[in-house]
């Protein structure tokens, strides 16, 4: 069978852009199966795009495509790209950093310039601002469809040279836990720290255990109170604060049927910091 | 042909969850189709999980497997299940009420709980707060390929034991026609009563009929007014209140290309009644 | 191969509707393959179904069939028809003006009218309200799927009576380009002219022209500037304003890594003049 093509963007579902990349990946080869993995990633976010791709390819069958365009320098110099993962994944994508957290954590094999002058739509050489629609969704087809195969896509470079935004790594000192917020579960409001549960083993914290929490935005102090850590949700009081374990095995906060970061104000990125403590 | 798998949660495609769902489904099965249902329930509820499944349902083909995934208690001992309606249909859900509707108007036949140690996705085991990727979606994977049988699902438990959640029934009193909005068309602003068009025509209520409406909220009078009862919202003048059968053939209002959940302040529940009456 | 289904609606998912509407699809033809072109057009707005019918159907397979419902006046008169455009294409569709662009640009060659006696969903005959589950969706499925012929679509029309929208042409006069903003990209907050490429280059303006921009609504004056004309977003500045080539070759304005109709207050329609002069 041939590869499934996921696709991730900030496009929406607004207008007509996402129909239009579909319709150049079914010109290509009616027989693609087209999956969306979302089309809401934040404008312009190129971090949500790495993080995104890293949250969901592990559960994929091994030779899936991820297309993956987050783009605000489409048209200018940045590389288009074609990526191997260690696993055998491929993701097509802007190198502009939507490839860090793959990079980091599956390990990238080898990676290829996409040649314009083979890999691009003919009739839209005009166009500098679609290469969702025009190189990399049509791209991404001709190699599942196997009309190219990877060495057809373009020249190869090396994987040193994959732009990588920074990674904070999170640390356990004198008994506390310390991290950030480093993505958001938008919809429930949760926010995702970087701090794996090893950390929160190691510090001695248990699932029952009530924690100090702190969060910090940059200098001021945006959060502080404690909270229930447990496994879900649902063990906590409807509208409480609580801390768990997120669906990646890191530690994550919420509150319980309702939002932490609409109700406190709190949001995410390398200035939010969280530090936990016991009593 | 397998089974085609319809999934519907509150989980939006604003984050990766979606995704890395669809990814243990076709890592199960490259061959299965799935379809997005909706992933935009309202977050946490249940009653909207359970209408939206009735009002779909019987318009699949009768071995169609439904994913439902509203899921607050996630990780606490709240039943996991897979349920075979009368008509053919197998529900894969939380037992928490989101099967209220299909229960009650198509009628189960049979109920399972999932057995975690069996249907649950494997290198998971530390996670309690995403069923629908590790326990759910995966199930219902392997149900629809046919790497389990419906009984290898886990232990049956009587129909009985399904969590309900209240189901309110209009009236037809004195001339008047009492009921509640039970749900509402968000998009439009459209509200949905709990009343069946063969109450109106009971009631002599026909196409064409100026009826006196009014809406309280608990005590409070929420809207008072007459509207037109028509076939459909272009016999309304743009902007005005009216009334119509709906898609299930049940009594509903609306503001003629507007919305009149915005324009009026109305919503739904049981504490929102409705009467009409004519002249 | 049987053709692709691709759908346009002003449905939301945030409901059961698109649900249903799939489930009668796949009712007729399990194997039918069914694409979100979108579900998200702006209620009520058949200038947008017509627009982004255009904007993405040339990128399909020929003979790729279109169900595109935005019905204001669904269950009144209108007219429910199939179309066959100049290039192989099949649009239904209520035919309210959401042809106007695809009879303008692509041709229409053939027009029917749906009967409904034929070719309606049985049992939802007393509904008025739902033509894209019970006539749009079930005749294009029964079309595709081959159960039905064109012919049995129901009677022909002449192409003359297909319902159209006022489409404005841009001008150039004295050195000055003309033309509306005549849809917009909502989710980037781009606005896209009905000014074609051809007509800056005949006016002499080139990529990293620096042009005055006047936009006025009505009588008012809404937004005046100089802006960048360049290949893409990444040449101007984050944040200033700029004019590009959209990916139909159109001109359009944007603000780089902003939203200029959210930043500046601007719509679109036939009252959003705009007229580009150099130095």
């Amino acid at each position: 069978m041939k590869p499934i093509l996921v696709f991730q963007t900030d496009f929406t579902y607004k207008e007509g852009a996402v129909c239009a990349m579909y319709g150049v990946v079914k010109s290509v080869d009616r027989t693609l199966e087209i999956i969306d993995g979302t089309h809401e990633l934040p404008n312009y976010d190129i971090w949500s795009a790495s993080y995104r791709l890293y949250q969901s390819m592990e559960f994929w069958p091994k030779d899936t495509v991820f297309v993956s365009v987050v783009d605000p320098g489409v048209g200018t110099k940045r590389r288009a790209c074609v990526a191997k993962t260690a696993d055998g994944y491929t993701v097509v994508t802007p190198d502009n950093g939507s490839l860090t957290h793959v990079k980091k954590k599956m390990g990238i094999v080898e990676v290829r310039e996409i040649d314009e002058r083979v890999n691009r739509l003919k009739r839209t050489e005009g166009v500098s601002v679609f290469h969702g629609r025009d190189l990399f969704g049509y791209c991404a087809a001709r190699l599942a469809a196997g009309v190219i195969t990877y060495g057809e896509v373009g020249p190869a470079y090396s994987v040193e040279e994959i732009v990588e935004l920074p990674v904070f790594e999170a640390v356990l000192e004198n008994g506390a836990v310390k991290g950030i917020f480093e993505i958001d579960d938008p919809n429930f409001g949760n926010l995702w720290t970087n701090i794996p549960r090893e950390l929160f083993a190691k510090a001695g914290f248990d699932y029952g255990d009530t924690l100090n929490v702190c969060v910090s935005h940059g200098e001021k102090t945006a959060y502080k109170g404690k909270a229930l850590f447990e496994k879900s949700f649902g063990y906590a009081k409807k509208g409480d604060v609580m801390i768990y374990n997120n669906e990646l095995m890191r530690v994550a906060m919420a509150v319980a049927q309702g939002s932490l970061a609409g109700e406190h104000g709190l949001g995410y990125g390398a200035d939010w910091h969280v530090t936990f403590t016991k009593e």
